[in-house]
């Protein structure tokens, strides 16, 4: 089998955040498989094909991209941010793993890309700055209870947390119950930051404190940071605060 | 004022993974500071001075970026991935938190970058496909206690762990100590990997077990992923298997 799967990470949005080794792979590619908004972002040319689906459908769409690459095509499956984290390479994976034998010999190569947590943190100065940890608060893949448990340690071991699908219009509860969690084990205090569709042209931001957050804030487009007992705040003029967590304790 | 003060992510080596934003920082900067192998990376160009500075000393390195910014120089300071991701932006939004007022007002630019712990995942499959936590083992800027104390919250939470800067000459021991914990605590049986300088000409991979693992494979330039409960290899013809940690539990 000659065919090619390439993982694509488009990063969070803008085209400078696309590294050249992405850039290089959607103009290789003969077919295009990904959630609808993602897909929307390449720019359609001769001789590729396009096949946008829903959200929810991740093994499916997985699945469709091998057996096209197995047919030989040079195929790309696209995610927002890095297909590595909350994203489609591990529903590739496990597509091969479920999938016929001949799958495992093809040749699947999955290219990084900028992550949302990392472009909200960029914008926000260095709120990951120490040990941190990113939790997707979507409960359509794993039960209720294991996230609780996660925010949980998360809590105990005095992390940085980066929230991922902290809501959804199907899904309006969870990021109320996720705070609820966290208000009972963090202190107020806790700076905690709401970063919408960081890099896009509707991007908002939204800094506040544990007890003062709104959680009603977040939608499918946001990134929650909530941060540890040593994130603070840097007060700048006329600019919204840095959002700090230093490597270093002192 | 009007300097400027980008806080550069160089990504993990290649240039094909380097975004076009942080390129494009790199061209227009006149001053260039960083960890000396990081910024052998940046090829010398007329009207670009460059300081390199040892590990260690990142506050220090961000003072004195930010010192050149306050004059009107246009300043590049360059972590290797990710500065946001136990790099230089903490150091640089510490170091003006500690300094002069008008540091505050300072156009201060972080461009994210892919890290260390993206480019293991994508050579490795789907490694972070779940909820995740990065943790850096050095006990230079924190207590050892803090660093066990999270080690055991993420196996309580049962995440996927990144751990950066598992070993250094000056510090051999942490990362014996970190399998020590880990391993009264987790399967034998879960994988770990070693990846050591992915994307760079001395690119090593060892996957293995937590029984089996020898930290003493870890060096400056490792990044150790172990496996939550439901992370597992899928065995490949001739080249080594993809690790997965699936999103959906079934």
């Amino acid at each position: 089998m000659s065919g090619l799967l390439f993982v694509i990470g488009l990063g969070p949005g803008p085209a400078h955040w696309l590294t050249p080794e992405a850039s290089a792979a959607l103009e290789q590619i003969e077919d295009i498989l990904g959630y609808g908004p993602y897909v929307a972002r390449v720019p359609r040319r001769q001789g590729l094909r396009f096949h946008a689906s829903d959200n929810g459908v991740e093994l499916g769409r997985a699945s469709a991209a091998l057996a096209l690459a197995a047919q030989g095509r040079c195929v790309g499956v696209v995610s927002g941010g890095d297909p590595g984290v909350f994203a489609m390479a591990a529903a590739v994976v496990e597509a091969i793993e479920l999938g016929p034998p001949e799958w495992r010999a093809l040749d699947v190569r999955v290219l990084p890309g900028v992550s949302a947590m990392q472009a909200a943190a960029a914008r926000l100065g260095a709120p990951l700055g120490g040990d941190f940890c990113a939790i997707s608060l979507s409960d359509n893949l794993k039960p209720w209870s294991l996230i609780e448990r996660r925010l949980i340690a998360a809590c105990d071991g005095d992390f940085v947390m980066a929230i991922y699908n902290p809501a959804s219009k199907a899904r309006p509860q969870q990021i109320y119950d996720a705070f609820a969690v966290l208000r009972a084990r963090r202190d107020g205090e806790t700076p905690v930051a709401f970063a919408r569709a960081v890099g896009r042209p509707y991007e908002a931001m939204c800094l506040t404190t544990l007890e003062k957050a709104d959680p009603g804030f977040a939608d499918m487009s946001t990134l929650v940071i909530v941060g540890a007992s040593t994130t603070r705040y840097v007060a700048r003029p006329k600019v919204l605060p840095y959002m700090l967590t230093p490597r270093s304790y002192r």
